[in-house]
């Protein structure tokens, strides 16, 4: 083994930096052992040095991230700081003087990934970042290395476990959305402006990262489509359960049936209680993808936390330690195919809509007119009718995002219809 | 990218063969795309040249797999025949002359993967053998690599998809063994001697490996405990389902608690129904991974089928390609912790037991005190009568399983106990 230490420099020192710190610290032998070398942590920026930090020698502590990652002997920088700036401009600026990098950063990977990857390659340098998606569940690695010889059509996922805790109270509970989000928040799950989990920000971030990957093409954040799930009611469930399903927010990359183009989307989402996503409780994370050859997979973990985004953040520290000593690099960015991203427009998938309407003769007809027209298929009609007035239930064929639109358009300008009470996709099936 | 191919011979051409040498083919395009070379089909090895092979030119097809692998011009050699020889012989001499290996034999590599990477690591070259383990579920480099900077202390797996397929059925239908069996028979998952699956064989291979890589030390498959499932009756599904549990046949690889040494056994098992891996269905498989940093993570896919590991051959062929063209290798054999494997009679887990005894005041007093002696703590206690008979359900606390086979061995030297109807391990809680 070589004896002369590769050297690590941190950047960021909050719940995910400190217990990479620790655990380079504790298991320092085995690290060692699996790399071929020892590794040191040469430098740990933080935003407020006066804190205590157990473990980590304040000699290391620096406010000053740029010069640590000019310094020039520095093997690996680790970026955990999260945000654009100034996390974007520590990663090139550590390229530029030698270091490879392995960040957490979703949102940075999710707007600029192609830019960083082309930094990595000028400098021959590794970017890796398995952290960055679904925490400890190894996602990028198997997508773009064990699946390298297959054809991934789908990816769909629940990648945020703040929402996911939220959805599987509502579902065991028949709580509703508000009640659910006090406790994930009481509980820690959510913070205190959830606004990134519950709008699917954090999803949508996640779902450009993977269909990249997947479908080796570039996808940013702001080709995903991306609804929320503040507006899911316990009403919802009730029909999801008359459907067999449950409802999750899904986090969807596919390609086209054609082959042409790829899509990618975040909004909550019906799928049947037989699917293996159904069964995924509380903050956990699962991903599962679909390919040609290796048919169904599934991955699943914890999505977030301390612990599990260090591990995630470790693994590719050991990879990429040992890249270096062979002298060589990991895969780089794949975007070869170069599949361009269509809008949601083009999706096809199936519906569930709840239509509030008069409890009278030829409604049903009149609402069944206006879906052929739009040329959206019906699978399946419910009438309920409750004092005058009444409700329908459609559940589609599998239509585009553009139909079911127009459908529902020309349903809300029609008379007899009250109110369109819910619109849910069905996926999975 | 470089337009000199890279040059790949494929031992066997039976499913897995034969579906490696269409995608390489049909794929040709991406392959390339993704190594940042061509790569080449230039020879396949079969035992029946006369067979037609659709796709493939017959000029490249031989029975002399000896003197392919010593063509001196192979980068890769695929080895998809399975057993032990001549497949070892011709890795080892693939390396000899140069070439790097993709292999999807699990015996072999259970039984001799010491030499073998020890055979590559001579040679500088790759091993790698994603496919031999769970099929297409990436899993190895999972385990080797996304895993390297934790410490894993528990590999729990469905790891032989036809007596998944056979406990399904009898747990959802109430089915016997061999009925059961005997619809595994015609449906094609089970083969016409269905040994090695049913007995354990194959699984104890899988997790010999398994617990080879997740614990960095060197496990055989004498070192694996093993217990088929032919015994396992309607009866006990009865008691599972009394217990909130399913069976299954478990894998499990566990470090101890003091973590100076690991253990590996295949048997059935109950496992509660809460546990992710009691929903794997039919011939699935499934992984479940306990780690320190990142907590639980499960791996889900197809366990086996010509296309999954065909797909997880071709990831572990675009891997050993990049890395050639790289003039690197990847992670090859990390043995370093040389932990010992200790023997079945230090597992500890929780046991069900089932005894059929007289139906006479002071039995359970008189069976407490068999349990008490030898030091195995009893959790819960069910009696029923029958017609004179009665039968006693025992669920114990955790123990080691000689301290159960003690207590098990008194219990049948009671007057009062007819028969031990049934022992199963009680996992996953």
């Amino acid at each position: 083994m070589r004896t002369r230490p590769l050297k690590v420099a941190l950047l960021g020192c909050g719940v995910v930096g400190s217990e990479v710190a620790r655990i380079m610290t504790t298991h320092a032998d085995d690290l060692a052992a699996r790399i071929g070398a020892p590794v040191e942590l040469a430098g740990v920026a933080v935003r407020r040095p006066s804190k205590v930090r157990e473990g980590i020698d304040p000699a290391l502590v620096t406010t000053d991230a740029t010069a640590l990652v000019k310094r020039g002997d520095i093997d690996v920088v680790v970026e955990v700081i999260g945000g654009i700036e100034p996390a974007r401009t520590l990663i090139t600026t550590a390229f530029e003087h030698g270091a490879s990098v392995v960040s957490a950063n979703k949102a940075l990977l999710a707007q600029d990934g192609a830019a960083l990857h082309a930094a990595a390659d000028e400098a021959d340098k590794d970017l890796y970042y398995e952290a960055a998606v679904a925490g400890a569940i190894p996602l990028i690695r198997p997508l773009r290395e064990s699946l390298a010889g297959d054809k991934i059509n789908r990816v769909m996922g629940i990648v945020n476990g703040t929402t996911n805790f939220i959805l599987d109270k509502m579902d065991s509970t028949g709580a509703g959305y508000q009640e659910a989000l006090d406790e994930a928040t009481a509980l820690g799950y959510a913070e205190a402006d959830p606004t990134a989990d519950v709008e699917g920000f954090d999803a949508a971030a996640k779902a450009a990262i993977l269909a990249g990957i997947a479908f080796h093409s570039r996808v940013r954040l702001d080709d995903v489509y991306r609804e929320g799930m503040t507006e899911v009611t316990a009403a919802d469930f009730a029909s999801a359960k008359n459907m067999g399903c449950t409802i999750k927010l899904l986090a969807i990359c596919e390609r086209a049936a054609d082959g042409g183009s790829v899509t990618a989307r975040v909004h909550p989402a019906m799928i049947p209680l037989t699917h293996p996503l159904a069964s995924v409780r509380g903050a956990y994370n699962a991903v599962f993808v679909e390919s040609d050859a290796a048919g169904q997979l599934m991955f699943y973990g914890p999505g977030a936390g301390g612990s599990p985004t260090a591990s995630a953040v470790l693994g590719d520290l050991v990879a990429v330690c040992r890249n270096r000593l062979a002298g060589a690099t990991g895969p780089g960015e794949s975007a070869y195919a170069a599949l361009p991203v269509s809008p949601m427009g083009e999706v096809v998938t199936r519906y569930h809509i709840s239509l509030d309407v008069a409890d009278k003769p030829g409604v049903l007809a009149q609402v069944a007119t206006v879906f052929a027209e739009h040329g959206v298929s019906i699978d399946t009609v419910r009438q309920q009718g409750k004092d005058g007035e009444a409700s329908l239930v459609v559940v589609t064929h599998r239509a585009s995002d553009a139909s079911l639109n127009g459908t529902v358009e020309a349903l809300r300008n029609l008379d007899t219809v009250r109110g369109v009470a819910s619109i849910m996709r069905v996926e999975g099936e």
